[in-house]
């Protein structure tokens, strides 16, 4: 499965999202696997990976080699405990030093590949500046969050960076058509301009088992299922999931399980808990 | 004298130059009386002008009234004392912030004046978000230094920045045939691009009077005289003056007056003292 003699060099930025940080931690999610894992998979192809991304610890050092040809690469950005309201504000730092970076070393990168806007905002500059394509990802929109209306407060500014970056990329690349339709409606984008390639599953890890022998594996009761995988915040909608449960469990026998991360003492689940009693529907739920 | 029926709303941005700091203190030159005074005759002419700048004093206020039509606005972009070297880092936070500020007071701008390139990074974007034309002024350029060898560091960032600026702006403002040509000769600019516009003289303040009883009135000595004028910088080159004067001195009797700064004990000008003094010329300049 090598592509040696086709091998690209490159850059994947991922300004606030690290890679290398505990899964389940705050604001680390779906994002971080996803993009650990594409630059895990494109290192195994052969290709020369090299992970942007900003300083979250002093223990960090520089750069990480994280498995075949891919390589974590930590820069200044802002402060290390910055808030994430405030990310926006330290992008040019970032840049710059990202920018010292590549010429330090004399590499030229085939392609720049980015993560979340801010990252996006990152790699117009970079691609502008270097003359090389831009990939543009994501991952949530801030038009998509407040047509949610899903309390996060989304500012004007996110926007028009959202609309300037689609409008510079090569290719907007979305994972679901789902995405690919909300940008198009959202922000007025011609479907040519977006890709859509569907996220890939661990062949390895996820396999198919018999229903009965999972269950009894993970010690969940065999009857009907709703589960919920991911952080506890309220974008992610969970009081609609319980309303929903309360509604079906009228007429049905339904259990869910949620499975978020460490988050003993958190408000969000806190008032989850409380909005589940006061529905009556505690005991079917496994937080 | 006014225009009122064709006034426009004019932003000009100075990032690091305050248009409101003391002439002569360090990082306080020509670029700032520039912007004050084009920032006055425009608001005396009837338009109205906002001039963005950072805060540089815990003691500034937001706004100050700058006469006629003319508004200083002070906006977070990075620490008060930051290094000029490091002021790249915060061009994306001012960005940030003056897109805030012009969202929340709905103001339509017409056109954006930059200053310096760090201020035509920032008026890039803000051109970009908000689709108004960009005018860009230099003042200095990275590579008009580099070729002069004045010994500052110039990095390939600001240069592909600046690169980058000349290209997105609808057009290029400068004050002297010279300065269009060197952005022609070195950044590769069309012409075309590039508009002229020689800096007013304040004709109430300066104006012509017989030179002898100019020269009496400031005390100094009628015979051949050499002005400078101008802050006490490598970048100026006062040691190339001071070779020229003790060149000319053998066929001439010159004297030579440098007007800068408040710099007493100032590493620059003791040098340049220690340089005349050697060179056996101290006797025919006044520092």
């Amino acid at each position: 499965m090598t592509v040696e003699k086709d091998a690209m060099r490159l850059a994947l930025i991922s300004f606030h999202g690290c890679p290398v940080a505990r899964l389940g931690e705050k604001d680390t999610g779906g994002m971080n696997v996803y993009v650990l894992n594409l630059a895990s998979e494109l290192g195994n192809l052969g290709h020369h990976v090299d992970v942007f991304t900003r300083y979250h610890d002093v223990k960090d050092p520089q750069i990480v080699e994280l498995g075949l040809n891919v390589r974590v690469i930590h820069l200044n950005g802002g402060p290390l405990l910055e808030r994430k309201e405030d990310l926006a504000f330290h992008t040019a730092s970032f840049t710059a030093n990202m920018h010292e970076f590549i010429s330090q070393e004399s590499i030229e990168y085939d392609l720049v590949h980015s993560h979340y806007w801010l990252s996006g905002k990152i790699a117009a500059e970079i691609s502008r500046i270097w003359n090389i394509p831009h990939v543009s990802t994501f991952h949530t929109l801030a038009k998509t969050k407040l047509r949610a209306h899903s309390g996060e407060k989304e500012t004007s500014y996110r926007v028009n960076i959202e609309s300037e970056i689609m409008g510079s990329s090569n290719t907007i690349l979305v994972l679901t058509e789902k995405e690919r339709e909300d940008i198009r409606e959202l922000y007025g984008v011609s479907p040519e301009r977006i890709t859509v390639i569907p996220a890939g599953v661990d062949a390895e890890r996820f396999n198919a088992e018999d229903k009965i022998t999972s269950r009894k594996r993970v010690c969940i009761a065999d009857k009907e299922t709703i589960l919920f995988v991911g952080r506890i915040e309220p974008i992610k909608g969970l009081n609609i999931l319980l309303d929903a449960l309360k509604t079906l469990s009228n007429s049905r026998d339904l259990q869910l399980i949620v499975v978020g991360g460490n988050l003993s003492g958190d408000k969000e689940l806190t008032a989850l808990r409380e909005r589940a009693k006061n529905l009556g529907i505690s005991k079917m739920i496994d937080f």
